[in-house]
């Protein structure tokens, strides 16, 4: 090797196949000194800073709430009104899904009060369950805490993060802590709680907590005082309320913004959606580390009872097959497994047919729902709308839709515009970063008669309406804003695109075709009157004789033309 | 109100003037019933699903790593390339920055051994400081700890996720705990670790703890064995590395790819960028939740010392000014000061002008640095970088670096190409969602001479490589891959991407006048002598004379085409 510093700062050395790069336990020390400095830079006491003991001294615990504090922009807060969405949508969330599961036709009151100069206060009420009350410090003021986490189950939220940190955002800018109003049944009591979150603690506050009337039956409501921005418009409050709406015709919902009247968004479907089932993980999309830690946790005592009874769509026959796979004997001791016979078990369950993941846990919105909910909202020409059968990402069932509309008062010269959709919840944020946008990005729409330019949408007077729901939906930040993209979900994206692409590119054809008949209808109305005068000069034709013949002549045309 | 369904489901009531939302405490009662269900969907018992109780029975806590194991795309371990990719930069930044604190100019190696299918082990070794004994499991083996995260300065790590998380992700694929192996001088033993995840707890089990022989005088080398695959190409191992090398030309890297030869990268700079300086927050950033942490947390005895102590650019002068404005008492306990009150002093401080924070916190790569390194890389026609001014967003100082590389042997016909970097670690992931490419779509580059469609980057032969230095690096995930768009940083971007647009404009519009000339210059060349002939027929000019009236025509022509 060079001693000398070369012109260029790329060298390849041959020292790799001597072993000098061996890494086993022994030869680790064996690693080779690097390349002496170049030349000293200042003198070395100069140049110290800091050392491994000064250094250790600082090293410390970081709480996540004073993680999401600091990266409030990964949890939706990095402006006002931004803000003021976010808060908004993990309430409203958390009330569909609380009513849903306990199967009650939700009946939302969204409220929104400017109570000074950049500050409001919102409240988001619901008919649902209620929550217990020893429960709802932890739900109302600490981070990472919930019930969907572990649960496969296609729900709005997943976290155990957003009310608590829209919480966490009000007592952040105004120093108030979260109110939260919750009644289980007529007979209980409604209990008034105001919460704060210890942020070094991620641990709740609870400045009240008393009994009040509540002439509800059951039901939550919350409110948050915080900084905010109101503005209408695209990626408003008054948007995300619309499309919510949209994607849940079995909601209804009075909103009230500020000086404006209330709205009331009415139910237009009376049946709740069907209910989505829980599942279990899938084996296919099992991670070794998972497996192990499953084994155990598992109250069953054999592997084949565990493997049947922890994973979904695992017979004892499967169970017992994977077993002979991995040549691991059937009856051991789960919790006894070794990590070397777990990763014998890993490696035989691709090898072993199993049965797709149960998809009864998805409730897609409908072909149907969604060419409506289109018509409706977007005045067009056409509407179509595709629902893919349920596919599978990292063991996780989802299933992809897609609505399209078409034409219309829509504006001819701008890009098409995008809905994106999340298990029925609108995102209006990051759209770019969104596995949705890129699989629209990536197909082909000149074939279907659009105009599109290099790494651009097209540009058409189109709105793509795009709902993935999922068990698990991998979305790119905590904010939830925009989905994470998987191959598998990019490829049913694609799929759903392309099938409903190529029934508008049906509809663009035929249409340009009619516009072009129509301009040849309208040439032939134009010229042949002249040709009958022409002919009437040249033959001496009556004028009874050139009009028989003018119609004649169209009509062969016409003929001619469907032919 | 209406009481029956409407046809449409948007109805506008008038409810909201007379006080029905309010939502005081004693009015919270009062918030009206909603809407009576359109019609009762199934029978209530049918439809009863879950209750309060039943829900309540499911709460429970989330770890930080349960969370980040499911949601490992967070952490850029979505798919087993960028796992590879993301756990070497994981250790790659915490080495460089141990490096740097301790005014070491860094020595790398960085291994990636294929020991399986689709598994590799990976080793990042360098000549730091060391950590000390006692640190070790905590760092590599529990999620959120680490000594950056409450410190306000540039550095490439500020989480304390990120190498735990790479070790977690290695023990989730393959069982292996992580091993590290450290020492912190030359007469101190080298300590070797074997570290996994509790991911239940987020706390570290130590597998191994043991002394062994290290001939390096200082270092740590760390070895995690996982699910991965190896790809060149873009946004692979070894482009991250030469970007590496490329924006820390003080740094020497050895690099070991798999079936390769090793690669050396010298430094080229021989000196350790300057010392980027920990500062205290500024007061124009801080929210009023902080506000009142830090009177609660302060060490100081008044208001006025605790002003002026704990934030940058306060005066005790400042300070009273603020408090003056406030109407808040100087001396008054900060402990004891009420929310009312830290609100009157959080008002205050907008309203008193306080200097811009310091900015000797930031150390940017530099223009000249900047273009050499685009020079050597790229094969241009023209390069030039911007380094702009300090700014602030958030109370966090910040500043931007664009360097930009035209024409060469770039293709004309695609679009530009894009590099990203973030306090010198280069962002290869998720450029959609970054507020470098917003910036970069945002700038209107046909007035610089480049086409550009609606909506996409420019197409031309172009490489623009920006770099964001700041001393808390606004990431729109922990992964890292995008910064997230802040308008303050948007602003700034812009305005750097424009400088060196207007740059690029003149180098593209002389070279189109060069061209010009030079497709004028060969017309002159081509017909003067023609018309030479034409004088020397019709005016029986002498061969001699014809061509020295020649001359003069080009002469005269290229003299007047100049002025």
């Amino acid at each position: 090797m060079p001693a000398r510093m070369p012109k260029k700062n790329l060298i390849v050395a041959r020292s790799a196949q001597q072993g000098l790069f061996e890494v086993g336990a022994p030869t680790i020390a064996a690693a080779p000194q690097p390349e002496p400095k170049a030349r000293p830079a200042r003198g070395p006491a100069a140049v110290k800073r800091e050392d491994a003991t000064s250094m250790a001294a600082r090293q410390r615990e970081i709480s996540i709430s004073e993680f999401f504090t600091k990266n409030r922009h990964l949890l939706g807060f990095d402006n006002p009104q931004k803000a003021l969405l976010t808060a908004i949508k993990e309430a409203v969330d958390n009330s569909l899904d609380a009513c849903e599961e306990a199967g009650i036709l939700p009946e939302l009151i969204v409220e929104i009060h400017e109570v000074g100069e950049e500050r409001f206060r919102i409240a988001v009420e619901d008919n649902g369950p209620g929550i217990v009350r020893a429960q709802i410090p932890k739900i109302f003021g600490k981070l990472l805490y919930g019930s969907k986490f572990h649960r496969l189950k296609q729900q709005r939220g997943q976290q155990g993060i957003g009310i608590s940190a829209a919480g966490m955002y009000g007592v952040l800018t105004t120093g108030k802590p979260v109110r939260v109003l919750s009644k289980i049944g007529a007979r209980s009591p409604a209990h008034l709680f105001e919460i704060a979150i210890d942020t070094q603690k991620n641990a709740p506050v609870v400045h009240k907590d008393i009994e009040i009337p509540w002439d509800k039956e059951q039901g939550t409501r919350v409110e948050i005082e915080m900084e905010a921005t109101y503005k209408k418009g695209r990626r408003s409050v008054d948007d995300y309320i619309e499309q919510t709406a949209l994607a849940n015709p079995h909601v209804t919902l009075r909103y009230l913004a500020p000086k404006e009247d209330v709205k009331l968004f009415l139910r237009v479907a009376a049946d709740l959606p069907v209910e989505s089932k829980e599942i279990k993980p899938h084996p296919y999309g099992v991670e070794l580390g998972i497996l192990l830690r499953m084994m155990k946790d598992t109250a069953s005592r054999n592997v084949v009872a565990m493997l049947s009874n922890d994973f979904s769509r695992v017979s004892p026959a499967v169970a017992e097959q994977i077993c002979r796979v991995a040549g691991v004997k059937g009856d051991a001791d789960p919790r006894r497994v070794s990590v070397a016979q777990a990763e014998l078990l890993f490696r035989a369950i691709p090898k072993v047919k199993i049965m797709a993941p149960p998809t009864a846990c998805l409730s897609p919105i409908g072909e149907e729902l969604l060419t409506r909910g289109l018509q409706t909202r977007v005045p067009c020409d056409f509407a179509t709308a595709v629902t893919r059968p349920p596919s599978v990402y990292r063991g996780n069932p989802f299933q992809v839709e897609v609505g399209l509309a078409y034409g219309g008062q829509l504006p001819a010269d701008d890009l098409m515009e995008l809905y994106r959709f999340a298990n029925r919840v609108p995102l209006q944020y990051q759209q770019s970063a969104c596995a949705i946008t890129k699989a629209v990005l990536s197909v082909d729409w000149k074939s279907y008669g659009l105009a599109q330019s290099k790494g651009a949408l097209p540009t058409a007077p189109l709105v793509v309406s795009v709902h993935v729901a999922s068990v698990w939906v991998p979305f790119t930040s905590e904010s939830k804003e925009s989905i994470a993209s998987y191959p598998e979900i990019l490829k049913e994206l694609r799929l759903a695109l392309m099938e409903a692409g190529r029934r508008l590119g049906a509809f663009v054809r035929h249409r340009r075709r009619v516009a072009d008949e129509e301009k040849k209808r309208s040439y032939i109305e134009k010229y042949i009157p002249h040709i009958g005068d022409a002919l009437q000069q040249i033959l001496g034709l009556t004028d009874a004789k050139r009009n028989r013949t003018v119609e004649d002549l169209k009509s062969i045309l016409e003929h001619s033309r469907k032919v």
